[in-house]
């Protein structure tokens, strides 16, 4: 069965408490497609995401900056920009819009990127 | 390291002879993460896709057609639409648009979706 959905539907229209998080695709198959939703959330002051998995992430709408450990300067990404995060690249999110919601997509899939 | 890109980047400003494909993680992970740039391809007249992976694909900037094996109508995609086809699932491109690049984002990976 084919599934379908639209990634700019059922957008908030306000800021919201929590960053939502939806998976797409995958779960139990090594790899899994997420939207993500953020709506002026930020990672938490020394507060680093440091995933088992390797993750490819994009912005598809709205404007982020991310913080990779190690570099001098934060990353600011807005509409098609995307990274991919080798598993263990500590990272955080240090800002996002508050004006529209940021739409985010990530891979995340196991193993080591060669 | 941290690889990185837009989506939206070094699109043909004219129609093309074929379409463009490029991974941009994953690959040898058994999942890969691939852009698809059409500029009004289709696919050929009984020429189905049947794949073994199951693939996550949307439409992000552009619009195009889709024929799925075994159903009565086409599907429109536009931006943001999103299908998750599983492996083994019929499908054609019956149009993609001229006017515009057609930028998809394609998720494969292997097994049966459960």
């Amino acid at each position: 069965m084919v599934t379908s959905g639209n990634l700019f539907a059922h957008l908030p229209e306000s800021p919201q408490a929590e960053e939502t998080f939806e998976t797409l695709a995958g779960g139990a198959a090594g790899v899994r497609v997420e939207r993500i939703v953020s709506t002026g959330q930020t990672s938490a002051e020394d507060d680093w995401y440091d995933q088992a998995e390797s993750e490819w992430v994009a912005v598809l709408r709205g404007a982020a900056r991310l913080q990779i450990e190690g570099e001098n300067a934060e990353r600011s990404l807005g509409p098609g920009d995307w990274l991919l995060l080798p598993a263990h690249c500590r990272h955080r999110v240090t800002w996002t819009s508050q004006d529209e919601p940021t739409v985010w997509l990530a891979v995340h899939y196991g193993g080591a990127e060669r």
